[in-house]
Formats: C-alpha cells, sequence, structure tokens
C-alpha cells in the first residue's frame, strides 16, 4: 500500500466540499483546473470524455510514451467516464448525467459552447435547477486563448528587457488568464450554488477569458494610467513603482531583492550595508527615498548601491545575511533545481504526495493549496479514460448491467 | 445622476451573494482582490485601514497628486472604516466588526499575520463559528511576494527569447500568483461558508501564496517534466507544444497565431495558403504535421512556411482573411491602444462601466467577469478611507452616536 494511500485513509473529517457533485465537459487548462479545485476539496468531478480523449489529451508536455503530464496534472481526483458524444445517444447520455438528481449535483462546468446539446434551456428541461458554468473566449461566444488575448493586452510589450520601440514582444510563459479563469470558474459555481440552496433556482453562468483578462488590466491600474495618458515603458526585471531586481552573486548565484514596503526597504539597505551610501544619494536628488515612487525613479542609482555588495559576496553570504537582516528576496532557480533541492517541492511540503500516475509513473502531485481546518485530502490521480464509466452509469444513473451492456456493445461508451 | 448610478438602481434583482459580510484587513494584490470579487457579486465587503491607509495605499501607478490607480482599482466596491489599529482599543473595535452578528457574517479575509489579536481562536472567542481565510507568504507564515516566489519557480529562464545558458532571466510583468491566489481566496470563503451553513462550524484557512504557485506548476506538467528528467529549454514566442508564434504583417503590425488543436491548424494552413508547402514538409521530414507534437518540432521549418504570407499582406489582409478562415489569433497592441481602439476595452461591453473615482476622475471600471443570469451589478469605485466609518459602527455594531463621538474624538476611528 502506498503512502498515499495510508495517509488518505488516515483521513478523519469529510473534505469541506463532500458531497457535491459536477459533471465537466472540457479541454485545455481553466476549466479542467476549476474542477479539479473542486475536485481536491472534496466535490465529486466526474469528467465526461470522448473514448478517444478530447482536444488537449495530448498536450505537452508528454512522456516518451505520448502520454500527457499536462492532462494528467490538470484532471487529478476526478471520475472519468467514456461517452462518445458524437453520436446522438451519446449526447442524451451525457445530458442525462448532467441532469442527474441529487441535491448537491445538477452542476455542469464546460468550456463547449453552450449550444445545441449543450443549450442551457435544453438541459433545463430534464433539470430545471440545473446550474452551468460555460468558459467562452470572448463575451460573444467567440473563440480565444490566452496566448492570443494576451498580446492584445499590451503586457508583451512591457515584459523582457527594458527597450525603445516596438519590434520585441515577450511572451509570457504562463498561462495566467486561464489559471485565474479556472479559479473564478469555482467561485462562479460555488455562487450559483450558495444561491439555488436558498432560492431553489438554477442558472446560466457565463465566464469569458477575455473580460477576466480585462478586469484585472483595470484592476491593476494598467487601464487607469492609459486613460489618464500616461504611455508605461517596460522596465525589465525592475519592479514597477517601488524598488526591486535581479542581482548576481559572488559565485554565480542570481537573487531577486525586493523593497516595496518601508521595512523591506529598510532591510535590504541594512543587509547591504548601504545606509550611509543611501542617505548621500538622498541628499545629492534631494528626494526621500522613504517614499516607494521614489526609489523607482531612483532604481539606477540604487542598483549601483546595492549591487556591488552582493556582486561581492557568495550566496550562501547573501542568504545567510538577507535571512538575518529580513529582507524579501528569492533565488533564481531551474525547475530541475526547484525539484531537486527546493524543500518546498517535495513531500516535506504536506500539500504535496508521491502520486501512482498510470501509464507514467510515481509523480509528486499536490493537493488543492486551501488549507482547511476541517482537513485536507491527499492528491488522487488522474482517471484513466472510461476508469469510472461502469461505477457512474450503475450508481449515478442507476443502469442495469444489461443497459450497461448495451451501450458498451454499441460503442456509445467504453471502460478502461 | 451619472449613467453608473442609473444604471444601477435600474438593476432588478439582487445580486448573487447579496447578505454575505465579509471583513477584510489587507493589502497589495491577492487579498484585495479575493474581496473585491466577492464585493463585486453582492457581499457586503468592509476594509478596516488605518486612517492613513495602510502599505499598499500609495502603490503605483498614481495620478500626479500621489492618488493610487492601483490602490481603487484593487478597492473597489467595498465599504471603508478607518480604525487605527496600532492602539488597543482599535484593535478590540476592528475585533468587535469582525465578529459582529449575522448568520451570513463572521467573516475575515486577511494576509496580515493570524496571532495576537488576529489568532483565530482568540477572535473565536468573540464569535465561534468565525471563518478567517489567512492568505500567507509560505506554509510557515513566512512572508512573500510574487516577485520574490515566482524566480524559484524556473519560469524566468523559460520567459523571453530563446538561449543558452542562464545568465538572462526574465520576470514576467503580471502578478500572476497574486491573482490566482485572490481567486483562490474567494473559493476558501465560499466553500467554508458553505461548510459552516451544513454543520455550524467555522474555521480557519489558511492559503499560502507559495503553495499556489508550486501546485500550478505541478498541475501544469513543469515538476513532473523536471522529475522525468527533461529539463525544458526556453522557446522565446514560441507556443510550447504545437505550433504558435508571433509574425510581422507587411505594414509593421505583429500578430499572434496558433495552431494548437488540429482544426486550429488547418484553419491556418488554409489562411495562408501553405497546404502544399505543408505536406512537402512533412513528406520531407517524414513525420505527420496533424499531430500537435510534430508542429511543435518542426516550427522553426512552418514558420518559413507561414510566415512570408504574413510578412506580404497589410494587417486589414490578414485580419480579413484569418476571421474569414477561423484562424486562432490575436493582434499586438500597447494598453494604450488595447483602451483607445478594442471595443472589448469600452462601454462597449457591458462589463465595463465609467464610474467617477473620488480623487481620481472618471475612470473605465470592470465589474466581476462572471456573468450571472441572476444580474450583473455595475462597478462601484473604491471606498475614500473612512468614507463608511460612522455608517458601519452604527449599523453593523449598533453603537450611538454619543459612542461614535468619543472614538472620534480620541482618534481611535475616523472619517472622511
Amino acid at each position: 500500500m502506498s503512502s498515499e494511500h495510508h495517509r488518505e485513509t488516515t483521513q478523519q473529517k469529510p473534505a469541506i466540499l463532500e458531497g457535491m457533485r459536477v459533471v465537466e465537459l472540457s479541454a485545455f487548462v481553466a476549466a479542467p483546473l476549476g474542477g479539479m479545485t473542486l475536485a481536491q476539496m472534496g466535490a465529486d468531478v466526474i469528467r465526461i470524455d470522448r473514448p478517444q480523449g478530447g482536444l488537449d489529451y495530448r498536450r505537452w508536455p508528454v512522456t516518451e510514451n505520448n502520454d500527457s503530464l499536462f492532462w494528467a496534472g490538470l484532471n487529478k481526483h476526478k471520475r472519468s467516464v467514456a461517452i462518445d458524444i458524437a453520436k446522438p445517444e451519446g449526447r442524451e447520455l451525457a445530458q442525462q448525467l448532467i441532469c442527474a438528481p441529487g441535491q448537491d449535483a445538477g452542476m455542469l462546468l464546460t468550456n463547449f459552447p453552450a449550444r445545441g446539446w449543450l443549450d442551457y434551456h435544453a438541459l433545463a428541461e430534464q433539470r430545471n435547477d440545473l446550474i452551468q458554468l460555460t468558459i467562452q473566449g470572448d463575451r460573444h461566444g467567440g473563440s480565444a486563448l490566452d496566448y492570443t488575448l494576451n498580446p492584445r493586452l499590451g503586457l508583451p510589450y512591457l515584459t523582457g528587457p527594458a527597450r525603445e520601440g516596438k519590434e520585441l514582444v515577450v511572451n509570457h510563459v504562463l498561462p495566467a488568464w486561464d489559471l485565474v479563469t479556472g479559479q473564478m470558474a469555482a467561485v462562479g459555481l460555488l455562487a450559483a450554488e450558495r444561491h439555488r440552496l436558498r432560492s431553489g433556482q438554477g442558472q446560466h453562468v457565463q465566464l469569458p477569458l477575455e473580460d477576466v483578462a480585462l478586469s484585472v488590466m483595470a484592476h491593476l491600474g494598467f487601464i487607469a494610467e492609459a486613460e489618464l495618458g500616461v504611455e508605461r515603458k517596460g522596465c525589465g526585471n525592475d519592479l514597477f513603482g517601488a524598488f526591486g531586481r535581479d542581482f548576481a552573486t559572488a559565485d554565480g548565484a542570481r537573487v531577486m531583492v525586493v523593497g516595496l514596503s518601508l521595512k523591506q526597504w529598510q532591510s535590504l539597505v541594512k543587509a547591504t550595508d548601504s545606509a550611509a551610501a543611501v542617505a548621500a544619494l538622498a541628499e545629492r536628488l534631494k528626494v526621500d527615498l522613504n517614499l516607494e515612487g521614489e526609489r523607482f525613479k531612483a532604481r539606477v542609482e540604487l542598483a549601483e548601491i546595492i549591487g556591488p555588495w552582493i556582486a561581492t559576496h557568495s550566496f550562501a553570504e547573501v542568504q545567510a545575511r538577507f535571512d538575518d537582516c529580513g529582507v524579501c528576496w528569492g533565488k533564481y532557480q531551474t525547475v530541475a533545481e526547484l525539484v531537486r533541492e527546493d524543500p518546498s517541492c517535495s513531500t516535506d511540503n504536506p500539500m504535496f504526495s508521491r502520486v501512482q500516475q498510470v501509464g507514467i509513473g510515481e509523480l509528486l502531485s499536490p493537493s488543492v493549496p486551501l488549507n482547511f481546518a476541517t482537513g485536507r485530502v491527499d492528491a488522487k490521480p488522474a482517471p484513466s479514460l472510461g476508469a469510472d464509466t461502469e461505477e457512474v452509469l450503475l450508481d449515478v444513473l442507476g443502469m442495469s448491467s444489461g443497459q450497461l451492456g448495451s451501450l458498451l456493445a454499441k460503442g456509445i461508451v467504453s471502460k478502461k
């Protein structure tokens, strides 16, 4: 018995969303992440996939055998029912699952278009308190990906080395909008379910990726700044609006240091023995460097004070001194170094356990980062496609084994 | 009367979280964003701030008068109570607000340390079903910022121009981990409140920023890939694992095109009249370019086929052709161009309204991107510090005007 199973069976209390049931029809990042967040909090999340898998079933990174680490990562803790939804009978079956009874069921999370067999009103005929949350590309139902949306926001001009002109665009690697949207999908489902519990009413909730990104660009002040006529320039690795940037240590390590709050700034000045030089600079520039904005304006001069101290100390010395003084800092490391050397990225961190993933092997697998006092459930692997077809059709839909056999024979469903 | 007020008073149905009350003690991005998400869904979110404002009250971007567009952006729709929480009497008052009665109240969202006067058990003595959600830097309660955490994850080595070696690190501009964490805070509060409704039990929920980031790095396969010994190389603006990158048009515009799914890829090939050349390439390389991974491996050669078509057509021609063929693409534009030219970033988009922000002026302000069938509430401005001190102390705590006057006179609270 693996330690994963051992830890799970010692779990005392039911997980926080125990009893909730969500059906998921999805691909890529946002919707699967939203569903997985609920699953890792104890909801029964049932993925419906075509027997051969959906659009993201081979999404990179993949193993040598072309098994997707991406798909396995985003579908942990779910159940899988394989239904051929290209066939009318398969679609009807999927509709039955979506609309199956249960006070805490009747919830659909999808990024498939809410039309045809997934039209909310059509589904609501089978369950009038259905909650459907549809992640859309834009508010009109058009498609958009994180990668095509992000260029429209201006960020690729502000990312990377400081420069004039617009030739160099730098995409960021992280699908940040998908990640935010996935969590907002979980927010939306929980809010709609809260409302249903009080009112008895279901609803269709739409969540456009484009609107998530635009709202955040406004929340952070990017849009207001442009409305006021200020054109922000890229500032490379400098923290915008205060003091922060990367520096090399004497032995070639690289660290990010931040003096955003006054306390952080004072810690950094103390740790690098820079008080006198900083005071002289403030005197020379006739500014108050205790104000974060003044630190940003004087960032080049300040880096010339802070940098040499770091450049003449080894990483070990920098680390000891910074931690001693309470500096806010971080080390640049590769993903390989993170996995090999960082204790937070190991089972030292109770969020992680080692989980056997069919076809791939044992993986360091995180549960949900929300640590509820009512208990955290260890990560479970992603299902094989169709692993739960039989169980779900018998238990949730109350099907007989004869009916199941007929569906299997006709190729409407498959099981692993 | 502004159009904002007009639209709001025509709102027919109560917002989805109407009646919920959350007290927020926070700074920077994650906690304020989590609180604002709930506020924009109709919860009564009461910020408690020191009369002079918290650590982020002057965070850039700022106006010429040093009013923070950042703070205004992240605190829309909340109420503000100004209390001097440096004084014991102020702390007691804040505790009373946090623990004030009401079935849908008794919720605290904070990124302040859960110790001393904010220790959960101390607070729970005043309200035993209190829900407290604490955003932490790491799981031990240590501090971390998005900007110091991100370097540890390996992403700055994978962002930006493809290169060998580790000299160049590229920070991304967007505080993505803060954004995800903010939404997970809303998820955590909603889940804990759901649990309280069923069990009567409150709890302290901890949400470490570090764990959010590490869990996502695992979910997306970065950690599994490294565990399997694969060291991913940066690939600049190329989409990892399929075909996608930026191209310049004949008139100097820049577009991001993506062929991730087979359908997207076929649309791109068709739009750029590349079918014959792509087939010849597949023949020459002896690979099936209908497989996304093969497209990634052949991305340089494919760009040599796709690129010239784009480079010899104007942006208008590219746009028309791409939209006609259903290509998945996006235009690179600056924030200024987004605000000036993109209809989605205007009141054409019903998520946006124009809102008068005290001290700043009229701003394009988004509501929550979740579009509930039960209705969306237009954005409201952020409060002035202390704007709601009087109302909240009288209504929520049932204070007399004499008691309020005494607190004002002693400088324990202030009002705008």
